[in-house]
């Protein structure tokens, strides 16, 4: 997995008259489903099934063109959009197949998301809080006399001292190898200084010296451990740059998919044992494939940071979880001091000290804090909703003044789990959806434009949010199939929308919606939408009152707002006030290797932090049940907006037919 | 190697008159020695010569009775001095053989030195200074609630402000073992907590977590890492009583006897790695023993202190040496930080620290750092005298308010190096002498009261002293071969003295001592001498200014303060100025253990410590010169008693015979 960031063209469609901004690169189907535009697809974009023929009428794209477009066609702009790469702005007729009218469908398609800000830590340097927790500097010294043989610690830090450096205490290694570095670097040695953080009086540590001057080599790796993917970033201690971001599977996932099967797995006899060493592997096997993308030395990094959940943590520590499992759900500790990062199985150098996020609870980690720390919700006056979508939902309420957080049992429909054909976010998963509601004919987009093999958590959201915009499932998730497309229909496991035909996917079979899918869905995003509501009315607050919403996580980073807002899952606010940061542990991770007055507040930030078990708290369940709507059984208040499009479409639709 | 104290009996010698006090359980014959009186005697104690007769004239020995002596001398009390052990107060009388009246007698006997004062730590409890560097804390809590799930730290925490201890941070594997510990302990733990030490501001770091109350065992291991022997003692922290010692050789042996042997050999392919498994290997035996013996097992000790040489202490660590050897001789550190004791291979569980000891030079190590601190001499307004006679000497000199030391390179000679029949203190070795002027008869004693193999440092002094006192060695220790005895030679390498006939001996040759033995005495005991004077003019003081005088080491603990003084190896001071503090290492190393603000005083006082190259002081050259004499070329004013002494004995001599 490789993110990288584009530039973005404008795509107009007609005749439906919506624009949307994409990055470069994309498709035309793309665009299309990013806008709420159908257009037919059913090969997920790998440009077989010839059915989503659009026309470029302005601009141009690249590709587009088989032997399903003859010439006179192609030479009037006909492409199939899912084959059709934009590199500029462009303006595409889409050919309209059902009896739909322009006022109804652009009232399926209204409201395309503005485009997400991006927050980062390269401000860092500009706010002057540029401090790495790790330095390097870089000493010379004349060499020793009879006049003046004092021993070679005390030669370096005098030495120190003339670079306005002071306040050492000594890693027993770096004294170890300081005799033969003075020497080998003729009287030139560059030490490794974990600076203090935190509390006053707190003294560098030298925990390394090196021969000579390796101060152009001070680099440290960021680690987010999560409970389906381990990403790691490297970020140049000296410039604050990132060199690159890297991720992939966990593979404790072999040993359970969620942090509970894991738990229990550690129970088992060695089991502990494995599920470390597998999340060691599964970093350790992340760092090789980006330091050779990079191509720096694993040995050349001299810090490490890492954020996970209280069980990723505990796992990776070894430290016995079950504690986190039973009632009241006890965690080991919030807090952990640094530790040698060889001593955990990952490969770098003996002195690589992992700093490590502090949890605090049971089931709000390290990723959270991380997150939060990293989007700086402790130190803006508004009022913000924090959202963690991983493979757990996390939900922090608050400001610089205060925060309560919770974790909310959402299970793991978000990554397909409990969804017939659910898979997570990999090669042929749908991750878009459009459906004309007339004919009920599909466009999906699948990850990695392979027939499709089944559907991930993205496109999970977008078919619910596609069926109820255009009727086809009413707002208690019912499959109407009654209508006359054969995609509505019952089967083997009850009411069902069928997204793919078997000839048309890699297993061979329908790839159908279930009810009970989407009851599964409804739960998920029905426990994170009382999750909101519950930590807020805690506090005396509602919905509307909440002045930004931060979305992080490896699921809210491929979400779209739009269709998130209209299933229920998130909150109905101008979209202006919501904020991607992506993977919030990761940015978390990169920030405290970054600035140690950031890594000071990590600390600070655990402590705020009030968590609150949502099992146990008044209304939750009120909220809950309330939630298991679509969008809300309060839609009209709670959901104007969207209530008031779904009158709008379905005005528009009952004109149309 | 184990050390006791006994009760001590007096011992009246007739006709001579001297009366010496002695432990109970040592022999007539050790009496007589320690008093300077002569008894003939020349297998070594082990009783078969039968020559060393003497009859008990007021009160009772046990044993000394043989089939040499007749029943009627049995009887009328006569004994075998070598066999008779001292068990209460008694008057022996001397079967003089020689033709000597009561005056030369008592003139070559005189001055048997005062019982030396034994200084220990024990006092720490009444000043109110017991304060271990380790405390075990047990605490108790409430299991987790709903209503109280906080994490297990977080528990503890609470648990230990109840008991009056705040300031913490973890050590991870104290947070890793807790929640088991919680459980099993039924909400009782008992925490392992070092003691913050200098600095304000420290904190208090909990090591360790176990189940239950374990705080009755909470023991600490001091270790004196010698060249030549290795001593460990097992300290209670709870009460301060020291559970036992124990001492070895130090297997490093094998690969050089002292210091710079060592550092070449730590030079090869290798070499220091064998040279830290060595250290470590001979530790580890000690420790074992000594557990054996007090009934102990090695994982119940908590913590450990360990005091060497510069040398001994970095290739413990396994820190190249090779500088402490090289001009202009620089070591690696003053100060090591507290280490895993389990990092450097020895037996102890792995949470148990190790704290080390400071040098000042390469030549002045932890080992005087300790002996200087256990002794008290930075907190002493009198100018003291700091001397620690071991593999090598070294010399401090100071009070409360300033010291100065300097390595004084006495050589092997005290170790029976660079004698010809030189060896160690161990068994056959001879360790005391007395002489016949008259017959040159001699009177020895061997360690283990075998028949004689060599001659070690302590018998070396003694031997010495005896023939300068007796004349029959010159003030240059030239032999004095034309007196009549046989024993007095011109042997293979020059003159000599016969110390036993091959006959008498375990090695079936005579065993003597040469004038080039003399001579490297002479230049031992004169390195050291000039060393005491070369620092107290290098800050415009004299001999005469000391006010007391403490000696250390393990040579020194067994030295005969009148025959050291007597041929100039200690400067002639009043007797009750010297004070013996036995292994001042050891001692210094149990006390850091004991009294965290002795512990805070050990930087201070290495800090404190100037040390002096010798080599290249001003003066040094021409001390030393003058110090190759018996006592001294400036005998008679720096040695006066000594030197009234020899005119009384000669006048004395020649007028008997």
């Amino acid at each position: 997995m490789n993110s990288e960031q584009n530039q973005k063209v404008k795509v107009r469609f007609e005749p439906v008259g919506v624009t949307v901004n994409i990055e470069a690169g994309r498709t035309v189907l793309d665009a299309a489903l990013e806008a709420g535009v159908h257009i037919n697809a059913s090969c997920g974009g790998e440009g077989v099934c010839g059915k989503c023929r659009v026309t470029v009428e302005e601009g141009a794209v690249e590709g587009g063109l088989t032997e399903k477009i003859n010439a006179a066609d192609a030479a009037r702009g006909v492409r199939q959009a899912c084959l059709a790469t934009l590199t500029e702005d462009v303006t595409v007729r889409v050919h309209v197949e059902s009896q739909l009218d322009k006022a109804a469908l652009k009232a399926l398609a209204a409201g395309a998301p503005q485009s997400a800000i991006l927050i980062d830590g390269e401000s860092l340097k500009k706010e002057g809080r540029f401090e790495p927790a790790l330095a390097k500097v870089v000493v010379k010294a004349s060499p020793p006399t009879r006049e003046d043989n004092r021993n070679d610690v005390h030669r370096l830090l005098s030495a120190l001292r003339e670079v306005g450096e002071s306040g050492f205490v000594f890693e027993f290694e770096a004294i170890r190898d300081l005799p033969e570095a003075w020497r080998q670097g003729d009287w030139q040695v560059t030490t490794t200084i974990m600076r203090p953080v935190g509390r006053k009086g707190g003294r560098n540590q030298v925990i390394r010296v090196e021969p000579g001057d390796t101060s152009s080599r001070n680099l440290a790796a960021a680690i987010d451990l999560g409970t389906t993917t381990v990403w790691a970033q490297f970020v140049d201690l000296n410039t604050g740059q990132v060199l690159g971001s890297e991720g992939d599977f966990n593979s404790q996932i072999g040993y359970g998919e969620d942090v509970i099967s894991r738990i229990v797995y550690a129970g088992k006899p060695g089991g502990l044992k494995r599920l470390q060493e597998a999340a060691a592997t599964s970093i350790n096997e992340v760092l090789g494939v980006l330091a050779r993308r990079v191509g720096l030395d694993l040995k050349d990094i001299s810090l490490a940071t890492l954020a996970g959940n209280t069980t990723m943590t505990q796992l990776f520590l070894g430290v016995e979880p079950r504690y986190i499992r039973l009632e009241p759900y006890v965690p080991a500790a919030t807090y952990y001091p640094p530790v040698k990062a060889r001593d955990f199985g990952l490969n770098f150098a003996d002195h690589v000290r992992l700093l490590l996020f502090p949890s605090v609870a049971s089931y709000v980690g390290g990723d959270v804090v991380a997150g939060v720390m990293g989007s700086g919700v402790h130190k803006d006056p508004r009022l913000t909703l924090f959202i963690d979508l991983g493979t757990n939902g996390e939900v922090v309420v608050g400001n610089q003044d205060w925060m309560a957080c919770a974790a909310a049992s959402a299970g793991p429909a978000f990554e397909g789990g409990g969804i017939k054909f659910g898979m997570r976010a990999t090669k042929g998963a749908i991750e878009n959806f459009s459906v004309d509601p007339v004919s009920g004919e599909p466009g999906i987009v699948t990850v990695g434009k392979a027939k499709p093999k089944g559907i991930c958590g993205s496109g999970l959201i977008a078919t619910v949010a596609a069926l109820m915009l255009a009727g086809l499932i009413d707002e208690r998730g019912r499959v109407k199939v009654d209508h006359p497309s054969p995609r509505l229909r019952e089967g083997e496991d009850g009411p069902e929308y069928v997204l793919a035909w078997a000839a048309d996917t890699q297993i061979g079979r329908d790839i159908a919606l279930t009810e009970t899918d989407i009851d599964n869905l409804l739960r998920a995003k029905g426990a994170m939408y009382a999750a909101y509501m519950t930590l807020l009315e805690g506090v005396g607050l509602t919905i509307h009152d909440l002045e930004r919403v931060i979305l992080a996580g490896g699921f809210g980073q491929s979400i779209n707002l739009e269709r998130a807002i209209m299933i229920g899952l998130l909150p109905e606010l101008p979209l202006e006030r919501f904020t991607f940061v992506g993977n919030g542990s990761l940015l978390g991770a990169r920030l405290v290797a970054l600035s140690n007055p950031l890594r000071a507040e990590v600390g600070d930030i655990a402590e705020k932090m009030t968590n609150f078990e949502l099992s146990t708290a008044p209304g939750y369940m009120d909220n809950y049940t309330g939630s298991l709507f679509l969008p809300h059984t309060e839609g009209k208040t709670l959901f104007p907006q969207t209530w008031a499009r779904l009158q709008e479409v379905r005005r528009a639709l009952q004109k149309a037919v």
